[in-house]
């Protein structure tokens, strides 16, 4: 019988630019009733909001759009529809492709925008040392979560874009079925199941953006290893790298100009 | 304080074609301990392979890519690697984008493929008419799950392809922060994130089919409500259509035809 505990205390304050968040939720976690206090083996799950907020990547932005333009590498695809501001999904500086590069308007004062944290990871490496000082842990997990769209799929969920002391995947390459057939599912994104599970608990409204997950320690890691990083797809594998009508008037473009003037 | 627990029992028998597996689903929960047998409010996760199991989807294959054809009705993007099966992502008769159109040659016999429940939410349907029937509960939530890939990020997730007696979104729409904006971040995708969550006590090569997930009561409603298939996206509102190597192509295509002997 395996078992997950996920709990998410409320009482985290407002963060504000250059407060130590690993002490914050340090201190939101000790005030927790003994059996809720963070273990040897738990993870702590933070959104990348209060990252972002504690960074100080909250930035005076007028323009909306123009943070979005600011933030992308790559446009991926885009649509206009009336009245809306356009959709852009694109590649932002973390390799991540997401809607707006994932520029957050929401939950931010007026006139702001919030954007990513500069290196997720390296956020979650921060929070993890600070946590395994003041709770006196060797092992303990950190997931910084996002939310993203999925093509294909309506609705969103949440995804690990920092981890730290987590192995972000489960490799299940060279194990065998019950029928001794290699399994052809193969590789399991952990840290990806993990932001989704906590997001049931930590909703959007609200002000729980910390969360406890208890039953994966055979997942947590003595060292902070490689990152939630080493789930972005490498532009070779990937299918999807240009939307659909994107990658159609760049092929009828190049088939009007082989055929044109010169044939 | 927001708390979630999930646990899956160990026990569940091999399932068979014709098994009654609400039946089998009970007997596994109703022998648990009394604090984990399911009360009104849990959600119970099956994992598609076993609903497709009992529903007699295993069928004779000798060849694996000719049930991949017959299950696909539009093929989305493929590649052909060296020494590899063709890596083939189409929409398959549910509507869902996925590798392989979901068919599974693992954990089945050699020779035979295990497709999907022909409707994962009428399964669902069945499995929470058999366990508020024998569970005495009025109100108990089913997801069918299943795993798939996405575009952009490497390793893989549990989603729902299945759902009966849980509102599959949570919609946000019309909520606004704690700034009084809007939240830019509208619907959750819940019952994606419930088979993601249930997927990381479940494992791939073990026996654990199953899970109950307690917490989510106010998700879970009286009725079976709309179902899982609510969120397969529209072809109206999906970008990725086509792979991108595919649309380019066709624009290629198009382009030469556009500006060819006629011009």
């Amino acid at each position: 019988m395996e078992r997950l505990s996920i709990w998410a205390p409320d009482g985290l304050p407002e963060i504000s630019p250059g407060d130590d968040l690993g002490e914050l939720v340090a201190d939101l976690l000790t005030g927790q009733d003994e059996p809720d206090r963070p273990r040897d083996g738990d993870v702590v799950v933070v959104t990348s909001k209060i990252v972002s907020k504690a960074e100080g990547r909250v930035i005076a932005a007028a323009d909306r759009e123009q943070a979005i333009t600011d933030e992308t590498v790559r446009v991926v695809a885009q649509r206009q529809r009336p009245g809306l501001p356009p959709l852009r999904i694109v590649e932002n500086k973390l390799g991540l492709v997401m809607a707006a590069a994932g520029v957050d308007a929401s939950n931010t004062p007026e006139g702001t925008v919030l954007l990513l944290p500069v290196d997720p990871d390296v956020s979650a490496r921060t929070i993890r040392a600070a946590l395994a000082q003041r709770l006196g842990l060797r092992r303990i997990g950190v997931v910084v979560t996002d939310t993203a769209g999925r093509p294909w799929r309506d609705a969103l969920v949440d995804i690990a874009i920092g981890c730290a002391g987590i192995a972000p995947t489960d490799d299940l390459r060279g194990s065998v079925d019950a029928h001794g057939r290699p399994l052809n599912v193969t590789v399991t994104a952990v840290v990806d199941e993990i932001a989704a599970a906590t997001e049931l608990v930590r909703g959007k409204s609200t002000g729980r953006a910390v969360a406890v997950v208890r039953g994966m320690g055979h997942h947590v890691t003595a060292d902070d290893g490689p990152g939630a990083r080493v789930l972005v797809r490498s532009s070779a594998d990937d299918l999807f790298r240009e939307g659909s009508a994107e990658a159609y008037a760049r092929g009828l473009a190049d088939g009007r100009a082989d055929a044109g003037p010169a044939s």
